[in-house]
């Protein structure tokens, strides 16, 4: 007796092409490049490079990916069929893809017949002839084809006779994936599920009648794929719904990126196919960096990663509620549907104002500090946490200012320095471009006072500048400190520019990162805030450090 | 021949309640009573307000519902079974659910034994007799009951006779809707339509049997609700297959605000139970209005809006690739699901560095400006647009800026001031805490220069009153505009303070918004680009307004 093998379910990742079209999200060729190398190692077979031709920016990138191609996935080039009315091997469209080098081409051609009249304005035959041609003509040049049936569940309603003819076409000129796209996003999953069976046992079919058979004499059994956006909130629903109807491609985007409400979300698909359905998509080591990948990915095109997002968001495995956090402490499979560690995620205790002291305690000891539920000095940081809260402090994401403060607390926060107070002054009567701010601190170490001043090319830098001139000489330490990250929130937008502000600051020292927090009606205090505690813990990571390697020797 | 009536959903909303536990976001009672309002006028029958008892907030916020009762819907509170041991009568926790005065209770238990026996620490019988006897004694009290079965679906599939026996428990109690809980979001769409199904067939034979019946001897048939969580990606799909299954009250939150990534979204499943699958929740004229409820809540609790979410973000119907704007505006069904204004959403024309010619000019139409495709003006618009996005400006959301800049290529930008300049102080040193930062502004009006200086709690506030103060004499309409919103994102996070800043601010005069951009190193230089373009667009608008007044007397 012989187990079924999982069955694979082959990913197509069109991050860098599909999911450039979202609103907002621009990229270079170099962060074109650096995630293509990213979903390599992923594990991602398929990764859309983009339409050679269309424009500049994806030719120089298909040159790159010649002379440096990646350790296992195929790059693959995207174009449309030919136009109508003309010959396939004269398309200079066409000849560019050729161009592009890489073993696939993945062609997407026209399903609807309204798509083909008032769109191509061309016959229903002439499109037949379009994508035949296409297929035939990448087939004869020694290419794999991808065909992606454009509109495909729309066009099916609409005109199912002429919509199965489009992908036969296809089957017979040679193509090897049927990709099923629903390109406006408005199918349902039980339209799905009907539809890509009704396909396959379609495909099946004209497969027998026209004994379609492999080289070795086998029956030539149609791939199918599916390609699904989120306008009506089910791309990943849909392309499950798919899979589960015998699908056997999935296309979608790194955090579910593309035009409109997006694509269908690899970083959701991946772990429902493989840890809730039991298909094969990615090796087990590279499942446990979906999370790091995700983040990867938003970091590039710079997108503030979303903080909700199933699986690998930073709150999917976050308990605020009282109850939750005593009982999935006790067992987490109460309240987590996987274990965040096989997507690279992990649990988090939030501390928030509805914060009860277990959690604040569970908070304390993710930061190495054990406290009594029975100590005062627990219901104190409470109650600084909720006063603090309500001038419009958050540490959900500012936990080394939530450390900061709990050491506070316990009366031990180490005080590397002590702020005095800063001037900043910025002048651009003259139009000057550069340095234009210049910021004065005076600051206290061990009882001595310094003052210093910078220039910067705005306040917050010249700030910046300033307070590390000031602390180097005791700190030399703070030569590696970077920030990394600042982002700037308004609390109450209906006072305008008289409201408060709130500033998260993220800080590294090359292997570490942390967030501090700031908040006033000046954003130049609040900046400064966050910059000044930034500094503090990092110079307290150090000094844990330095303390661990004396203890250790 | 009759027709069937449309099937009715009952739409059960719990923003105010799951949606609060969502990490970031809180809310005052002002808050809760102001989005309690909007949803009433939304239409949304089942508005859960809290669990009054569980924290002083939600007691006040019942009391002033008492006082001013909303208009249709039902406001519910929220409250757990009885303790283990005790007599539900001599509960406190169950008296101030009563004092909170509503019609309905929605009373939560336990239906996963694991979660009784480690959780609540009792014994499976215990747990039957704490939903029993809880259910019984509201209904004694002339309260209407919803039994929400926490942790439904996972009980079932881990013990399906004691997860069946907890339903029964709080059917024959006296429990008017029965809800399954996807407590951990983890199920998948398929495995709910076949539990929904099971539950419902189980539940009509227990009917059935026990020979329940209404007062006028009608067999009571039980009903089914469903509430989800988004864990898995399929908090609305699942939503959607229960109903498919039977299930007839969906629970679910504006935006899906919710812990750790959500619950089922009311603005998705709305209009796909109304407008795909022809159920009946809410008014036609209510649906036209779900963006702006949508907006409006996000609004209220301080969370910028999901610009990507399905049917009422900003993108939904945004058209950026050159082929779908030329399609879309021939036959916007080639390129929508559905029509944007059966949602109160709107069409956009996404004018981005990919911009084609023709998205230019289809966006140039927007705002009333016809130019020829021929014209240099058109190729120099283009040409500025790519310069400026490569600066890191980004006119996507700041289309009152393109506007202005269109204008100027068009030579028709009238300039009612000219800037010449501004300079900031602010002086921390001596720990003052209000209008600590003093601007000096340097304007012309009709070559007229104009020196104004202003304090305020920030810089940008100075700047923003100073600007005012030296416009103000000779355009009293500025005295109506205000900056109604403000934000600020750090282009390059990897070069930290020294980054360049784009602002967006976002302007009104009471009655129109719009939004412009700035950008610089200096934080400062960008805030006051975007206000005084703010302020410029305002003017334009109300000359605008003036010449159409003139025209039409």
């Amino acid at each position: 007796m012989t187990t079924n093998p999982t069955p694979q379910i082959w990913l197509y990742d069109t991050t860098l092409r599909d999911g450039t079209q979202r609103e907002g999200l621009s990229v270079s060729i170099e962060d074109k490049l650096r995630i293509a190398k990213r979903l390599d190692l992923l594990g991602i077979p398929f990764i859309e490079g983009g339409w050679p031709g269309a424009n500049p920016k994806d030719v120089q990138f298909f040159w790159q990916q010649q002379e440096d191609p990646l350790k296992q996935a195929e790059i693959v080039a995207f174009c449309s069929t030919r136009r109508p009315n003309t010959i396939a091997a004269d398309e200079p469209m066409l000849q560019d893809i050729l161009a592009a080098g890489t073993r696939w081409v993945t062609i997407f051609g026209k399903s609807w017949d309204l798509h083909v009249t008032t769109g191509l304005k061309t016959t229903l035959e002439e499109n037949l002839a379009m994508i035949r041609d296409t297929i035939e003509f990448f087939c004869s040049q020694g290419r794999r084809v991808i065909y992606d049936a454009e509109h495909w569940f729309d066009g099916y309603k609409q005109n199912q006779d002429y919509a199965l003819q489009t992908l036969e076409a296809a089957f017979k000129a040679g193509a090897e994936w049927l990709v099923l796209c629903d390109t406006n996003g408005g199918t349902l999953p039980h339209e799905v599920s009907q539809i890509v069976e009704a396909v396959n046992s379609h495909l099946s079919v004209v497969s027998c009648q026209e004994q379609m058979t492999t080289d070795n004499g086998q029956l030539t059994t149609p791939q199918i794929g599916i390609h699904t956006h989120n306008d009506s909130d089910m791309a990943v629903a849909n392309a499950l719904a798919a899979v589960m109807a015998g699908a056997r491609m999935v296309q979608g985007t790194i955090n579910g990126y593309g035009e409109r409400c997006g694509n269908a979300n690899l970083c959701s698909l991946i772990p429902n196919l493989q840890l809730k359905l039991g298909y094969s998509c990615i090796g087990e080591h590279q499942l446990n960096q979906l999370t790091e990948a995700s983040r990867f990915v938003s970091e590039v095109v710079n997108l503030a990663p979303d903080e909700h997002a199933p699986f690998v968001g930073r709150s999917a495995f976050a308990h605020k509620g009282g109850i939750h956090v005593s009982a999935v402490e006790r067992n987490p499979l109460t309240y987590e549907h996987i274990q965040p560690e096989q997507v690279g995620n992990r649990r988090r205790i939030v501390i928030s104002e509805q914060s009860g002291l277990s959690n604040v305690l569970a908070k304390a000891r993710t930061f190495g500090i054990e406290l009594d539920k029975q100590t005062p000095q627990a219901r104190q940081i409470l109650q600084r946490l909720k006063d603090l809260e309500s001038e419009g402090y958050q540490f959900e994401a500012a936990e080394a200012s939530f450390a900061l403060l709990m050491h506070e607390a316990l009366g031990g926060r180490q005080q590397f320095f002590e702020i005095k107070g800063f001037q900043v002054h910025c002048d651009l009567i003259e139009g000057k471009e550069t340095n234009n701010a210049l910021a004065t601190v005076k600051v206290a170490v061990s009882s001595k006072n310094i003052l210093e001043a910078a220039e910067g090319n705005g306040p917050v830098a010249a700030l910046d500048a300033a307070l590390r001139k000031a602390l180097v000489n005791f700190y030399p330490q703070i030569a590696t400190f970077e920030l990394t990250d600042y982002k700037v929130r308004i609390l109450d937008g209906h006072t305008g520019t008289a409201a408060k502000t709130r500033v998260l600051a993220e800080s590294g020292n090359g292997y570490q990162r942390w967030t501090t927090v700031g908040v006033s009606t000046n954003i130049l205090a609040a900046s400064y805030q966050a910059v000044v505690e930034g500094l503090e813990y990092g110079l307290l990571l150090h000094s844990q450090a330095e303390a661990a390697l004396r203890a250790s020797s």
